[in-house]
Protein backbone atom coordinates (compact mmCIF):
# COMPACT_ATOMS: atom_id res chain seq x y z
CA UNK A 1 0.00 0.00 0.00
CA UNK A 2 1.59 3.27 -0.51
CA UNK A 3 0.25 6.18 1.13
CA UNK A 4 1.67 9.58 0.00
CA UNK A 5 1.72 12.42 2.60
CA UNK A 6 1.80 15.79 0.74
CA UNK A 7 2.70 19.33 2.01
CA UNK A 8 1.56 22.77 0.53
CA UNK A 9 -1.06 20.37 -1.56
CA UNK A 10 -3.21 23.53 -1.66
CA UNK A 11 -0.69 25.51 -2.97
CA UNK A 12 -0.28 26.31 -7.34
CA UNK A 13 2.05 22.94 -7.80
CA UNK A 14 0.15 21.15 -4.85
CA UNK A 15 -3.31 21.01 -6.11
CA UNK A 16 -2.07 19.77 -9.66
CA UNK A 17 -0.37 16.78 -8.14
CA UNK A 18 -3.73 15.86 -5.89
CA UNK A 19 -5.56 13.90 -8.86
CA UNK A 20 -2.60 12.64 -10.82
CA UNK A 21 -1.70 10.63 -7.32
CA UNK A 22 -5.68 9.53 -7.37
CA UNK A 23 -5.55 8.38 -10.38
CA UNK A 24 -2.73 6.22 -9.70
CA UNK A 25 -4.66 4.32 -7.16
CA UNK A 26 -2.40 5.36 -4.02
CA UNK A 27 -3.63 6.97 -0.45
CA UNK A 28 -2.76 10.47 -0.11
CA UNK A 29 -3.11 12.96 2.64
CA UNK A 30 -2.65 16.49 2.69
CA UNK A 31 -0.65 18.20 5.81
CA UNK A 32 -0.52 21.83 6.24
CA UNK A 33 -2.57 25.19 6.85
CA UNK A 34 -5.16 24.83 4.33
CA UNK A 35 -7.02 22.03 2.62
CA UNK A 36 -6.87 20.89 -0.55
CA UNK A 37 -10.29 21.83 -2.69
CA UNK A 38 -10.50 17.96 -3.68
CA UNK A 39 -12.16 15.20 -2.48
CA UNK A 40 -10.71 11.48 -1.52
CA UNK A 41 -7.72 13.36 -0.12
CA UNK A 42 -7.71 13.74 3.93
CA UNK A 43 -6.83 16.88 5.53
CA UNK A 44 -4.62 17.12 8.48
CA UNK A 45 -4.38 20.95 9.75
CA UNK A 46 -1.16 21.81 10.88
CA UNK A 47 1.73 24.26 10.98
CA UNK A 48 4.48 22.70 9.39
CA UNK A 49 6.74 25.32 11.31
CA UNK A 50 5.98 24.15 14.38
CA UNK A 51 8.20 21.04 15.58
CA UNK A 52 5.87 19.58 17.85
CA UNK A 53 2.86 19.46 15.56
CA UNK A 54 5.38 17.74 12.89
CA UNK A 55 6.99 14.71 15.67
CA UNK A 56 3.63 13.73 16.75
CA UNK A 57 1.47 13.73 13.83
CA UNK A 58 4.30 11.96 10.94
CA UNK A 59 4.73 9.00 12.83
CA UNK A 60 0.78 8.64 13.48
CA UNK A 61 -0.16 9.02 9.42
CA UNK A 62 2.03 5.95 8.55
CA UNK A 63 2.69 7.14 5.09
CA UNK A 64 5.31 5.09 2.93
CA UNK A 65 5.48 8.28 0.39
CA UNK A 66 6.55 11.76 1.54
CA UNK A 67 6.17 14.44 -0.92
CA UNK A 68 7.28 18.20 -0.07
CA UNK A 69 5.87 21.14 -1.52
CA UNK A 70 5.63 23.32 0.87
CA UNK A 71 7.45 26.50 1.34
CA UNK A 72 7.49 30.41 1.83
CA UNK A 73 6.88 31.28 -1.77
CA UNK A 74 5.12 34.87 -1.62
CA UNK A 75 6.21 36.54 -4.53
CA UNK A 76 8.46 39.40 -4.48
CA UNK A 77 9.41 38.23 -1.02
CA UNK A 78 10.50 35.02 -0.83
CA UNK A 79 14.06 35.11 -3.15
CA UNK A 80 15.77 37.00 -0.34
CA UNK A 81 13.20 36.36 3.00
CA UNK A 82 15.06 35.07 6.01
CA UNK A 83 12.36 32.80 6.61
CA UNK A 84 14.14 30.46 3.35
CA UNK A 85 16.26 29.33 6.73
CA UNK A 86 12.72 28.54 8.63
CA UNK A 87 11.70 26.47 5.62
CA UNK A 88 14.77 24.91 5.36
CA UNK A 89 15.10 23.74 9.19
CA UNK A 90 11.76 22.80 9.35
CA UNK A 91 12.08 20.39 5.82
CA UNK A 92 15.08 18.82 7.50
CA UNK A 93 12.73 18.10 10.41
CA UNK A 94 10.07 16.86 8.33
CA UNK A 95 11.76 14.47 6.90
CA UNK A 96 13.87 13.61 9.71
CA UNK A 97 10.64 12.54 11.14
CA UNK A 98 9.24 10.77 8.05
CA UNK A 99 12.48 8.91 8.38
CA UNK A 100 12.72 7.77 11.59
CA UNK A 101 8.83 6.71 11.69
CA UNK A 102 9.92 4.43 8.63
CA UNK A 103 9.07 6.47 5.85
CA UNK A 104 10.67 4.81 2.76
CA UNK A 105 10.82 7.45 -0.22
CA UNK A 106 10.96 10.75 0.02
CA UNK A 107 10.33 13.89 -2.73
CA UNK A 108 10.74 17.41 -2.18
CA UNK A 109 11.24 20.15 -4.77
CA UNK A 110 14.01 21.61 -5.38
CA UNK A 111 14.38 24.47 -8.01
CA UNK A 112 16.20 26.42 -11.22
CA UNK A 113 17.33 28.89 -8.63
CA UNK A 114 19.39 26.70 -7.50
CA UNK A 115 21.76 26.40 -10.61
CA UNK A 116 24.45 29.07 -12.00
CA UNK A 117 22.52 30.72 -15.08
CA UNK A 118 24.96 31.06 -18.01
CA UNK A 119 24.43 30.23 -22.09
CA UNK A 120 24.75 26.59 -21.76
CA UNK A 121 21.06 23.98 -20.95
CA UNK A 122 20.85 23.38 -17.83
CA UNK A 123 21.86 19.65 -16.62
CA UNK A 124 21.39 17.82 -13.09
CA UNK A 125 24.87 18.12 -12.95
CA UNK A 126 25.17 21.31 -14.07
CA UNK A 127 27.35 23.56 -11.30
CA UNK A 128 25.06 24.96 -8.49
CA UNK A 129 25.35 28.18 -7.54
CA UNK A 130 22.62 30.05 -6.59
CA UNK A 131 22.38 34.09 -6.50
CA UNK A 132 18.92 34.49 -4.36
CA UNK A 133 18.68 33.14 -0.47
CA UNK A 134 15.88 30.91 -2.40
CA UNK A 135 17.80 28.91 -4.51
CA UNK A 136 20.72 28.51 -1.49
CA UNK A 137 18.21 27.16 0.55
CA UNK A 138 16.89 24.89 -1.43
CA UNK A 139 20.64 23.58 -2.84
CA UNK A 140 21.61 23.30 0.79
CA UNK A 141 18.55 21.41 1.91
CA UNK A 142 18.87 19.36 -1.09
CA UNK A 143 22.84 18.28 0.05
CA UNK A 144 21.61 17.97 3.46
CA UNK A 145 19.00 15.66 2.44
CA UNK A 146 20.96 13.74 -0.10
CA UNK A 147 23.73 13.04 2.29
CA UNK A 148 20.91 11.83 4.86
CA UNK A 149 19.58 9.58 2.23
CA UNK A 150 23.01 7.77 1.82
CA UNK A 151 23.25 6.84 5.45
CA UNK A 152 20.09 5.90 7.15
CA UNK A 153 17.64 7.79 5.47
CA UNK A 154 14.66 7.04 2.88
CA UNK A 155 15.36 7.10 -0.78
CA UNK A 156 15.30 10.74 -2.11
CA UNK A 157 13.90 12.62 -5.30
CA UNK A 158 14.82 15.99 -5.63
CA UNK A 159 12.91 17.49 -8.64
CA UNK A 160 14.23 21.34 -9.92
CA UNK A 161 11.14 22.83 -11.07
CA UNK A 162 11.76 25.55 -13.93
CA UNK A 163 8.88 28.33 -15.32
CA UNK A 164 5.47 27.61 -14.55
CA UNK A 165 1.90 29.11 -15.81
CA UNK A 166 -1.41 27.76 -15.36
CA UNK A 167 -4.55 27.80 -13.44
CA UNK A 168 -4.21 28.42 -9.87
CA UNK A 169 -1.83 31.04 -10.69
CA UNK A 170 -1.09 34.38 -8.38
CA UNK A 171 -1.76 36.99 -10.00
CA UNK A 172 1.96 38.28 -8.48
CA UNK A 173 3.32 35.89 -10.73
CA UNK A 174 3.97 36.78 -14.69
CA UNK A 175 1.10 34.46 -16.42
CA UNK A 176 -1.69 35.54 -13.35
CA UNK A 177 -0.86 38.97 -13.59
CA UNK A 178 -0.64 39.22 -17.32
CA UNK A 179 -4.17 37.16 -17.67
CA UNK A 180 -6.38 38.49 -15.01
CA UNK A 181 -5.55 42.29 -16.10
CA UNK A 182 -6.15 41.78 -20.05
CA UNK A 183 -9.33 39.86 -18.90
CA UNK A 184 -10.71 42.89 -16.51
CA UNK A 185 -9.56 44.99 -20.06
CA UNK A 186 -6.50 46.57 -18.60
CA UNK A 187 -3.37 47.32 -20.55
CA UNK A 188 0.17 45.42 -19.52
CA UNK A 189 3.29 46.75 -19.85
CA UNK A 190 5.93 44.34 -20.30
CA UNK A 191 9.67 44.53 -20.91
CA UNK A 192 10.50 43.04 -24.63
CA UNK A 193 10.39 39.85 -23.38
CA UNK A 194 13.05 38.24 -25.56
CA UNK A 195 14.76 36.72 -22.67
CA UNK A 196 14.00 32.62 -23.39
CA UNK A 197 12.62 30.77 -20.61
CA UNK A 198 11.40 27.32 -20.19
CA UNK A 199 8.03 27.30 -18.78
CA UNK A 200 5.79 24.25 -18.88
CA UNK A 201 2.18 24.18 -17.91
CA UNK A 202 1.40 23.32 -14.29
CA UNK A 203 -1.01 20.41 -15.40
CA UNK A 204 1.97 18.74 -16.73
CA UNK A 205 4.40 19.93 -13.77
CA UNK A 206 2.13 17.57 -11.94
CA UNK A 207 1.67 14.97 -13.42
CA UNK A 208 5.62 15.07 -13.59
CA UNK A 209 5.93 15.57 -10.16
CA UNK A 210 3.43 12.53 -9.63
CA UNK A 211 4.53 9.97 -12.12
CA UNK A 212 8.17 10.99 -9.94
CA UNK A 213 7.23 10.45 -6.69
CA UNK A 214 5.91 7.06 -7.62
CA UNK A 215 9.11 5.95 -9.63
CA UNK A 216 12.11 4.38 -8.41
CA UNK A 217 14.05 7.42 -9.55
CA UNK A 218 16.39 9.00 -6.87
CA UNK A 219 18.47 12.29 -7.18
CA UNK A 220 18.15 15.18 -8.74
CA UNK A 221 15.61 15.38 -11.98
CA UNK A 222 14.83 18.50 -13.98
CA UNK A 223 10.65 19.41 -13.87
CA UNK A 224 10.87 21.36 -17.45
CA UNK A 225 9.00 21.43 -21.09
CA UNK A 226 12.79 21.31 -21.99
CA UNK A 227 12.49 23.97 -24.76
CA UNK A 228 13.00 27.66 -24.02
CA UNK A 229 10.19 30.31 -24.98
CA UNK A 230 11.04 34.21 -24.95
CA UNK A 231 8.96 35.52 -22.62
CA UNK A 232 7.03 37.19 -24.85
CA UNK A 233 5.93 34.18 -26.75
CA UNK A 234 4.05 32.88 -23.27
CA UNK A 235 2.49 36.47 -23.19
CA UNK A 236 1.57 36.18 -26.77
CA UNK A 237 -0.46 33.41 -26.14
CA UNK A 238 -2.35 33.85 -23.38
CA UNK A 239 -3.01 38.09 -25.15
CA UNK A 240 -4.40 35.94 -28.32
CA UNK A 241 -6.75 33.53 -25.85
CA UNK A 242 -7.81 35.97 -24.71
CA UNK A 243 -8.33 37.96 -28.16
CA UNK A 244 -6.79 41.34 -27.08
CA UNK A 245 -3.61 41.19 -27.88
CA UNK A 246 -3.23 45.08 -29.03
CA UNK A 247 -3.53 45.72 -24.80
CA UNK A 248 0.16 44.64 -24.53
CA UNK A 249 2.92 47.48 -24.47
CA UNK A 250 5.63 45.33 -25.26
CA UNK A 251 9.68 47.19 -23.80
CA UNK A 252 7.25 49.74 -21.72
CA UNK A 253 9.21 47.90 -19.37
CA UNK A 254 13.27 48.05 -18.62
CA UNK A 255 14.60 44.43 -18.95
CA UNK A 256 15.94 44.19 -15.06
CA UNK A 257 19.36 44.88 -15.39
CA UNK A 258 21.42 41.06 -15.36
CA UNK A 259 18.60 39.42 -16.41
CA UNK A 260 20.24 35.81 -18.04
CA UNK A 261 19.37 35.75 -21.84
CA UNK A 262 18.06 32.06 -21.76
CA UNK A 263 17.14 29.38 -19.05
CA UNK A 264 16.62 26.13 -20.18
CA UNK A 265 16.75 22.39 -18.92
CA UNK A 266 18.08 19.62 -20.08
CA UNK A 267 14.99 16.93 -19.67
CA UNK A 268 16.89 13.61 -20.38
CA UNK A 269 15.99 12.28 -16.68
CA UNK A 270 12.34 13.43 -16.91
CA UNK A 271 11.74 11.29 -20.21
CA UNK A 272 14.13 8.50 -19.93
CA UNK A 273 14.15 7.63 -16.61
CA UNK A 274 10.37 8.86 -15.14
CA UNK A 275 9.37 7.96 -18.83
CA UNK A 276 6.86 11.78 -18.72
CA UNK A 277 6.80 13.08 -22.35
CA UNK A 278 3.35 14.23 -22.56
CA UNK A 279 3.74 17.86 -22.67
CA UNK A 280 1.00 20.14 -23.33
CA UNK A 281 1.59 22.53 -26.01
CA UNK A 282 1.60 26.42 -25.52
CA UNK A 283 -1.55 27.53 -27.18
CA UNK A 284 -3.34 25.10 -25.59
CA UNK A 285 -2.02 25.51 -22.21
CA UNK A 286 -2.51 29.33 -23.04
CA UNK A 287 -6.57 28.74 -23.87
CA UNK A 288 -6.78 26.08 -20.63
CA UNK A 289 -5.29 29.34 -18.41
CA UNK A 290 -7.59 31.85 -19.57
CA UNK A 291 -10.52 29.88 -19.50
CA UNK A 292 -9.77 29.12 -15.74
CA UNK A 293 -9.47 32.64 -15.17
CA UNK A 294 -12.93 34.10 -16.63
CA UNK A 295 -14.48 31.02 -14.55
CA UNK A 296 -12.79 32.49 -11.63
CA UNK A 297 -13.01 36.46 -12.45
CA UNK A 298 -16.86 35.80 -13.80
CA UNK A 299 -16.30 37.48 -16.72
CA UNK A 300 -16.95 36.27 -20.71
CA UNK B 1 27.18 46.04 27.14
CA UNK B 2 28.28 42.65 24.95
CA UNK B 3 26.16 40.12 26.95
CA UNK B 4 27.29 36.69 24.99
CA UNK B 5 24.59 33.69 25.45
CA UNK B 6 26.54 30.34 24.82
CA UNK B 7 25.09 27.02 23.95
CA UNK B 8 27.34 23.73 24.63
CA UNK B 9 28.67 26.05 27.76
CA UNK B 10 29.18 22.99 29.85
CA UNK B 11 30.98 20.56 27.29
CA UNK B 12 34.67 20.30 26.25
CA UNK B 13 34.77 23.45 24.62
CA UNK B 14 32.71 25.71 25.63
CA UNK B 15 33.68 25.11 29.12
CA UNK B 16 37.54 26.90 28.36
CA UNK B 17 35.46 29.55 26.64
CA UNK B 18 33.83 30.80 29.86
CA UNK B 19 36.72 32.42 31.71
CA UNK B 20 38.37 34.29 29.32
CA UNK B 21 35.06 35.92 28.07
CA UNK B 22 34.49 36.65 31.74
CA UNK B 23 38.03 38.27 31.89
CA UNK B 24 37.05 40.26 29.30
CA UNK B 25 34.25 41.47 31.47
CA UNK B 26 31.52 40.47 28.94
CA UNK B 27 28.17 39.76 30.89
CA UNK B 28 27.83 35.60 29.79
CA UNK B 29 24.57 33.51 29.84
CA UNK B 30 24.36 30.08 29.42
CA UNK B 31 21.55 27.95 27.39
CA UNK B 32 21.24 24.15 27.04
CA UNK B 33 20.83 20.96 29.26
CA UNK B 34 23.80 21.08 31.79
CA UNK B 35 25.10 24.13 33.68
CA UNK B 36 29.03 25.15 33.41
CA UNK B 37 30.46 24.27 36.49
CA UNK B 38 31.55 28.27 36.86
CA UNK B 39 30.56 31.28 39.05
CA UNK B 40 29.84 34.44 37.15
CA UNK B 41 27.75 32.88 34.60
CA UNK B 42 23.87 32.71 34.58
CA UNK B 43 22.51 29.42 33.47
CA UNK B 44 18.89 28.96 31.81
CA UNK B 45 18.07 24.94 31.01
CA UNK B 46 16.47 24.36 28.33
CA UNK B 47 16.43 21.64 25.37
CA UNK B 48 18.05 23.48 22.20
CA UNK B 49 16.52 21.12 20.08
CA UNK B 50 12.89 22.47 21.19
CA UNK B 51 11.46 25.23 19.18
CA UNK B 52 9.46 26.85 21.66
CA UNK B 53 11.91 26.48 24.35
CA UNK B 54 14.36 29.11 22.28
CA UNK B 55 11.59 31.25 19.98
CA UNK B 56 10.48 31.89 23.98
CA UNK B 57 13.90 32.45 25.71
CA UNK B 58 16.04 34.15 23.23
CA UNK B 59 13.90 37.29 22.82
CA UNK B 60 13.61 37.44 26.83
CA UNK B 61 18.04 36.94 27.58
CA UNK B 62 18.95 40.57 25.28
CA UNK B 63 22.32 39.14 23.96
CA UNK B 64 24.25 41.27 21.96
CA UNK B 65 26.34 38.07 20.89
CA UNK B 66 25.81 34.29 20.46
CA UNK B 67 28.41 31.92 20.73
CA UNK B 68 26.94 28.91 19.45
CA UNK B 69 28.74 25.57 20.32
CA UNK B 70 26.24 23.11 21.01
CA UNK B 71 26.04 19.86 19.27
CA UNK B 72 25.62 16.05 19.00
CA UNK B 73 29.45 15.10 19.10
CA UNK B 74 29.10 11.66 20.68
CA UNK B 75 32.19 10.06 20.59
CA UNK B 76 31.96 7.09 17.91
CA UNK B 77 28.64 7.71 16.89
CA UNK B 78 28.53 12.15 16.09
CA UNK B 79 30.04 11.62 12.41
CA UNK B 80 27.22 9.87 10.60
CA UNK B 81 24.29 10.72 13.34
CA UNK B 82 21.10 11.79 11.31
CA UNK B 83 21.06 13.86 14.22
CA UNK B 84 23.38 16.00 12.96
CA UNK B 85 20.38 17.50 10.22
CA UNK B 86 18.39 18.09 13.73
CA UNK B 87 21.30 20.00 15.00
CA UNK B 88 21.34 21.52 11.62
CA UNK B 89 18.09 22.29 11.91
CA UNK B 90 17.90 23.63 15.24
CA UNK B 91 21.03 25.49 14.82
CA UNK B 92 19.64 27.27 11.96
CA UNK B 93 16.24 27.80 14.04
CA UNK B 94 18.52 29.13 17.08
CA UNK B 95 20.44 31.76 14.50
CA UNK B 96 17.41 33.17 13.51
CA UNK B 97 15.94 33.57 16.11
CA UNK B 98 18.49 35.35 17.74
CA UNK B 99 18.30 37.87 14.40
CA UNK B 100 14.55 38.50 14.73
CA UNK B 101 15.56 39.38 18.28
CA UNK B 102 18.23 42.01 17.44
CA UNK B 103 21.37 39.91 18.36
CA UNK B 104 24.10 41.47 16.31
CA UNK B 105 26.93 38.98 16.44
CA UNK B 106 26.90 35.23 15.87
CA UNK B 107 29.72 32.74 16.67
CA UNK B 108 29.36 28.90 15.45
CA UNK B 109 31.57 26.79 15.10
CA UNK B 110 32.68 24.49 12.75
CA UNK B 111 35.52 22.02 12.23
CA UNK B 112 38.49 21.27 9.32
CA UNK B 113 36.08 18.14 8.90
CA UNK B 114 34.14 20.62 6.25
CA UNK B 115 37.71 20.25 4.54
CA UNK B 116 38.66 17.95 1.66
CA UNK B 117 42.08 16.45 3.38
CA UNK B 118 44.75 16.41 0.70
CA UNK B 119 48.57 16.68 0.98
CA UNK B 120 48.37 20.54 1.24
CA UNK B 121 47.68 22.77 4.33
CA UNK B 122 43.96 23.86 4.98
CA UNK B 123 43.04 27.63 4.67
CA UNK B 124 39.80 28.83 4.37
CA UNK B 125 39.28 29.08 1.28
CA UNK B 126 40.04 25.64 0.81
CA UNK B 127 37.84 23.45 -0.99
CA UNK B 128 35.16 22.12 0.95
CA UNK B 129 34.15 18.23 0.24
CA UNK B 130 33.45 17.13 4.11
CA UNK B 131 32.96 12.89 4.08
CA UNK B 132 31.13 12.71 6.96
CA UNK B 133 27.19 13.86 7.88
CA UNK B 134 29.09 15.59 10.67
CA UNK B 135 31.09 17.94 8.40
CA UNK B 136 28.30 17.74 5.70
CA UNK B 137 26.12 19.79 7.75
CA UNK B 138 28.56 21.77 9.92
CA UNK B 139 29.26 23.20 6.05
CA UNK B 140 25.82 23.78 5.11
CA UNK B 141 25.37 25.26 8.38
CA UNK B 142 27.96 28.03 7.67
CA UNK B 143 26.41 28.37 4.03
CA UNK B 144 23.38 28.99 4.90
CA UNK B 145 24.01 31.61 7.58
CA UNK B 146 26.49 33.07 5.71
CA UNK B 147 23.94 34.27 2.96
CA UNK B 148 21.90 35.08 5.94
CA UNK B 149 24.37 37.24 7.20
CA UNK B 150 24.54 39.23 4.20
CA UNK B 151 20.90 39.65 3.67
CA UNK B 152 19.68 41.07 7.04
CA UNK B 153 21.26 38.44 9.25
CA UNK B 154 23.68 39.26 12.40
CA UNK B 155 27.31 39.20 11.08
CA UNK B 156 28.87 35.60 11.20
CA UNK B 157 32.26 34.35 12.46
CA UNK B 158 32.54 31.12 11.76
CA UNK B 159 35.65 29.60 13.61
CA UNK B 160 36.75 25.66 12.52
CA UNK B 161 38.39 23.59 14.93
CA UNK B 162 40.72 21.21 14.39
CA UNK B 163 42.42 19.14 16.68
CA UNK B 164 41.66 19.34 20.25
CA UNK B 165 43.54 18.09 23.68
CA UNK B 166 43.34 18.90 27.33
CA UNK B 167 41.48 19.17 30.61
CA UNK B 168 37.67 17.45 30.27
CA UNK B 169 38.29 15.69 27.18
CA UNK B 170 35.94 12.20 26.95
CA UNK B 171 37.66 9.57 27.80
CA UNK B 172 36.48 8.05 24.35
CA UNK B 173 38.84 10.80 22.67
CA UNK B 174 42.42 9.88 21.77
CA UNK B 175 44.07 11.89 24.88
CA UNK B 176 41.30 11.27 27.42
CA UNK B 177 41.64 7.51 26.59
CA UNK B 178 45.32 7.78 26.70
CA UNK B 179 45.56 9.64 29.52
CA UNK B 180 42.70 7.81 32.32
CA UNK B 181 44.13 4.67 30.80
CA UNK B 182 47.84 5.02 31.33
CA UNK B 183 47.15 6.95 35.04
CA UNK B 184 45.36 3.62 36.09
CA UNK B 185 48.59 1.23 35.09
CA UNK B 186 46.84 0.09 31.97
CA UNK B 187 48.55 -0.32 28.10
CA UNK B 188 47.59 1.46 25.59
CA UNK B 189 47.72 -0.39 22.11
CA UNK B 190 47.64 2.43 19.06
CA UNK B 191 48.35 2.59 15.45
CA UNK B 192 52.06 3.59 14.64
CA UNK B 193 50.46 7.07 14.75
CA UNK B 194 53.01 8.56 12.49
CA UNK B 195 49.72 10.56 10.63
CA UNK B 196 50.05 14.17 11.73
CA UNK B 197 47.49 15.91 13.12
CA UNK B 198 47.32 20.00 14.32
CA UNK B 199 46.55 19.57 17.98
CA UNK B 200 45.93 22.30 19.99
CA UNK B 201 45.84 22.58 23.64
CA UNK B 202 41.77 22.90 24.85
CA UNK B 203 42.62 26.31 27.10
CA UNK B 204 44.34 27.88 23.63
CA UNK B 205 41.44 26.92 21.59
CA UNK B 206 39.01 28.55 24.62
CA UNK B 207 41.05 31.91 24.27
CA UNK B 208 40.85 31.70 21.00
CA UNK B 209 37.08 31.70 20.73
CA UNK B 210 36.49 34.57 22.94
CA UNK B 211 39.14 36.69 21.50
CA UNK B 212 37.36 35.90 17.91
CA UNK B 213 33.94 36.26 19.67
CA UNK B 214 34.86 39.84 21.12
CA UNK B 215 36.52 40.64 17.62
CA UNK B 216 34.88 42.28 14.75
CA UNK B 217 36.39 39.69 12.51
CA UNK B 218 33.58 37.59 10.27
CA UNK B 219 33.68 34.93 7.98
CA UNK B 220 35.89 31.29 8.53
CA UNK B 221 38.79 31.06 11.00
CA UNK B 222 40.94 28.17 11.30
CA UNK B 223 41.33 27.18 14.81
CA UNK B 224 44.89 25.68 15.43
CA UNK B 225 47.81 25.91 16.24
CA UNK B 226 49.89 25.49 12.18
CA UNK B 227 51.96 22.90 12.99
CA UNK B 228 50.90 19.48 12.44
CA UNK B 229 52.38 16.91 14.85
CA UNK B 230 52.83 12.80 14.50
CA UNK B 231 49.72 11.51 16.75
CA UNK B 232 52.66 9.68 18.54
CA UNK B 233 53.69 12.31 19.55
CA UNK B 234 50.64 13.96 21.39
CA UNK B 235 50.89 10.55 22.85
CA UNK B 236 54.54 10.62 24.12
CA UNK B 237 54.18 13.60 25.94
CA UNK B 238 51.05 12.30 27.51
CA UNK B 239 52.83 9.14 28.63
CA UNK B 240 56.06 10.97 29.36
CA UNK B 241 54.22 13.52 31.66
CA UNK B 242 52.80 10.19 33.44
CA UNK B 243 56.27 8.31 33.66
CA UNK B 244 54.68 5.34 32.07
CA UNK B 245 55.99 5.68 28.27
CA UNK B 246 56.67 1.93 28.26
CA UNK B 247 52.95 1.06 28.63
CA UNK B 248 52.17 2.23 24.95
CA UNK B 249 52.59 -0.19 21.92
CA UNK B 250 52.68 1.75 19.16
CA UNK B 251 51.66 0.05 16.02
CA UNK B 252 49.86 -3.03 18.19
CA UNK B 253 46.31 -1.16 15.84
CA UNK B 254 46.28 -1.21 12.33
CA UNK B 255 46.14 2.40 10.94
CA UNK B 256 42.71 2.96 9.57
CA UNK B 257 42.55 2.58 5.63
CA UNK B 258 41.98 5.78 3.80
CA UNK B 259 43.90 7.91 6.85
CA UNK B 260 44.82 11.12 6.07
CA UNK B 261 48.96 11.45 6.25
CA UNK B 262 48.28 14.56 7.32
CA UNK B 263 45.91 17.44 8.34
CA UNK B 264 46.97 20.84 9.09
CA UNK B 265 45.94 24.56 9.70
CA UNK B 266 46.93 27.75 8.01
CA UNK B 267 46.35 30.25 10.86
CA UNK B 268 46.91 33.46 9.39
CA UNK B 269 43.67 34.90 9.98
CA UNK B 270 43.96 33.61 13.49
CA UNK B 271 47.42 35.37 13.86
CA UNK B 272 46.83 38.57 11.84
CA UNK B 273 43.10 39.53 12.19
CA UNK B 274 42.31 38.05 15.44
CA UNK B 275 45.68 38.84 16.75
CA UNK B 276 45.78 35.52 18.89
CA UNK B 277 49.23 34.18 19.35
CA UNK B 278 49.58 32.71 22.39
CA UNK B 279 50.09 28.84 22.63
CA UNK B 280 50.83 26.18 25.12
CA UNK B 281 53.70 23.91 23.98
CA UNK B 282 52.67 20.65 23.88
CA UNK B 283 54.96 19.46 26.91
CA UNK B 284 53.47 21.78 29.24
CA UNK B 285 49.93 20.91 27.71
CA UNK B 286 50.42 17.69 28.16
CA UNK B 287 51.22 18.27 31.89
CA UNK B 288 48.41 20.13 32.77
CA UNK B 289 46.68 17.49 31.21
CA UNK B 290 48.09 14.69 33.09
CA UNK B 291 47.68 16.92 36.24
CA UNK B 292 43.84 17.24 35.81
CA UNK B 293 43.45 13.41 35.02
CA UNK B 294 45.31 12.64 38.07
CA UNK B 295 43.19 14.85 40.67
CA UNK B 296 39.67 13.75 38.56
CA UNK B 297 40.84 10.23 39.03
CA UNK B 298 42.26 10.56 42.67
CA UNK B 299 45.71 8.89 41.49
CA UNK B 300 49.42 10.57 42.52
Amino acid sequence: MIRVVVTGASGFVGSHCLSPLLDAGVDVVSLGRTAPDIDRVAHIECDLLDDETRSTLIPSIGASHLLHLAWNLEPGVYNESGSNLDWLAASLRLVREFGLAGGRRVIVTGSCFEYEWGPSVLSEDSPIAPNTLYGLAKGLLHQALDGYSHRDGPDLAWPRLFFLYGPGENTRRLAGAVTSSLLRGESVDTSEGVQRRDYMYIEDAGRALAALTLSDVTGPVNIARGTAIPVRALIGALADAIGKPDLVAYGARETPAGEAPVVEADIHRLLSEVGFDQFTELESGAASTVAWWRARLGVS
